[in-house]
């Protein structure tokens, strides 16, 4: 990103947030949460990092001396500290909490932190009480700035490209894996940070599993191949699948193809300002269940997507978040029909003051290669 | 594996070792232990998949109905349910653990697992009391069968063939994600399941940082060049590293080079059968101590390797786990002058009954390319 500036800022609305909702201090270990407020990205690590940023206070990150540097250099932190050595971190922990005066505070931890990460902190402060960030963080990440808009329709131009790419090579004869591996470094070449979920090549009948990746299968004329592809950008995710169908196609994955389409097509026609996004996930279902194939739909019509490849808002009945401009998220209808084939149509979109804007911008309509 | 019955025998030494240990049942989301013991592998997911492995009675893997034929058609496990949509999650979590008798039990969960499963089952279990699989299955774990270490051999030989196809395009003008996007589709197009970390490709100053990963800048005459690259085969991973250097070497670069290949051959030589593992980091530290590097080496000397990319045995001081044939892991001494440049030698070797095998064969010398 390199402005510092944006996280410091994501900092300054944090805390608000934390003083609203009676928080002392976040507890971040590495995670997107970190990443949103530092600038420091790292994967978790059996050798803890911690970013503590108390309500009061300046914010204080504790590492390994492996990345004491990288976390200077990337983030707008000031306060680095290193574990030593000849101290149990344990202990250490302690002493850093009883000097932030937080042994008795109430502290928030990404959802996703490590048990055993979570488990230190406890031990450290049996006094504390915990809570999740995502009710400090979640309603700021889930509405996109339009810098962060930016950088995810690059991510989701850099899928884009790739299937473009790749589409000539669908064909007889090829691998799942081999699809794979060219659509991954299409998107590398092009800067892509890597793939934010095992891309999925799912050919003949190993489409029918809707989360299947890839295997050694070869593929087969009249076969359908799903491809369920994501690219980084600026640590921000993408997520697209098309379902193609190699040489001519039957008559019921037609079918079912053409209600797949339809679907998608309500839903998108479902986002609106202020509605709940359950209704984009039943106007996909009515579709699918009027067509007969209600059983087969079985997963949520999508999810938002950010930093992470999941997070809030998700796309499925029961879900009450009201649809807000800047909200970005997948719409991907799909219908399985176990051991013979599966069809998933999925696109980016981003939420806007009347409607809805496509990330991805790859046709959606029966593509015979 | 394709063999089923490999798990499921893993999952008897597992139900004694839980009599031993008093546990009653593993509770496992995707992880390494739960494809250890059931052979279904997914990344963990805000959708819970959850395997319960009582110590008497059957196991049972509850998951989303998107999941339920992949679980059904790659685990040994007979009894997989699905989330019901019509009663929470919480409830049914509840209703489970109360029909096996397990919600005043001892429970053992993976280190790794997300803190929202873990609350979810301490809230449907409040009386259980929960512990680490660790002191379970690192016992099993830590010693690989030699399946295991032929599939990791073959997950070494990606990563080395890749290492070596790459070589003669790393020269001026290339850029670093360029080479990553490289090697990562040499390592896919052979089998590889995906990267198992972040590539690592850190040219010039860049190679200062261990953990630096890849960025956008263009290399130089004189450049060192680490590339730190690991494939996954049969879900096990590789883990190697070298530096390269591009057209003539720096006197100063050449000392440091020669220094951490000697830390790296001192490092081998302490493999022996029943030495306590810091024996190994302790003479690589020796070395590069001694040459007047030591506060540069600022990592551990290795760690294991297997299912997960970082697992016990860490070979660092302090670790007194005595080696035992089959046991793989890293030898990765290192030193980074900050902002100049770092080198790093990095293989993985399985100790043996007398001593180690490499596992990586690429050669060490100090190459320029």
């Amino acid at each position: 990103m390199g402005d510092e500036s944006i996280f410091e800022e994501r900092c300054l609305r944090a805390k608000k947030m934390m003083g609203l909702r009676g928080v002392d201090a976040l507890c971040l270990t590495p995670s997107p949460d970190m990443y949103y407020l530092t600038g420091f990205w790292t994967n978790p690590s059996e050798r803890m990092t911690l970013c503590i940023i108390p309500r009061l206070g300046e914010p204080l990150i504790v590492t390994s001396r492996l990345y004491e540097s990288q976390v200077k250099a990337t983030s707008w932190i000031e306060n680095v500290e290193v574990w030593s050595e000849r101290l149990r971190q344990h202990v250490q922990l302690k002493n850093i909490l009883r000097r932030l005066r937080l042994l008795t505070g109430k502290l928030a931890v990404p959802e996703r932190i490590w048990m055993v990460h979570y488990k230190a902190l406890r031990d450290s402060a049996p006094k504390a009480t915990f809570t999740s960030t995502s009710r400090i963080l979640s309603p700021m990440r889930i509405l996109k700035s339009d810098l962060e808009v930016k950088l995810m329709e690059r991510a989701a131009k850099l899928a884009d490209d790739a299937l473009e790419k790749v589409m000539c090579e669908v064909k007889e004869g090829v691998r799942e894996f081999e699809l794979a591996a060219r659509v991954e470094y299409f998107m590398r070449m092009e800067g892509s940070e890597g793939a934010p979920f095992e891309t999925i090549v799912a050919s003949g009948p190993n489409s029918a599993l809707p989360h299947y990746g890839c295997g050694s299968r070869t593929i087969f004329g009249g076969d359908p191949v799903t491809l369920d592809i994501g690219a980084t950008y600026g640590r921000y995710c993408s997520d697209m699948t098309r379902t193609l169908i190699v040489g001519r196609v039957e008559p019921r994955l037609e079918e079912v193809y053409r209600t797949v389409y339809r679907a998608h097509q309500e839903a998108l026609e479902a986002i609106k300002p202020g509605v709940e996004v359950e209704a984009i996930d039943l106007a996909a279902r009515r579709v699918i269940g009027d067509c007969g194939y209600g059983e087969y739909f079985i997963h949520r019509s999508g999810h938002g997507v950010g930093l992470d490849i999941h997070e809030p808002p998700y796309i499925q009945v029961g879900s009450h978040v009201r649809l807000r401009a800047g909200m970005v998220f997948t719409v991907e209808p799909g219908i399985y029909i176990p051991g013979m084939f599966g069809v998933r149509i999925e696109d980016v979109v981003v939420a806007t003051g009347d409607g809805y804007r496509l990330l991805t911008k790859h046709p959606r309509d029966l593509t015979c290669v």
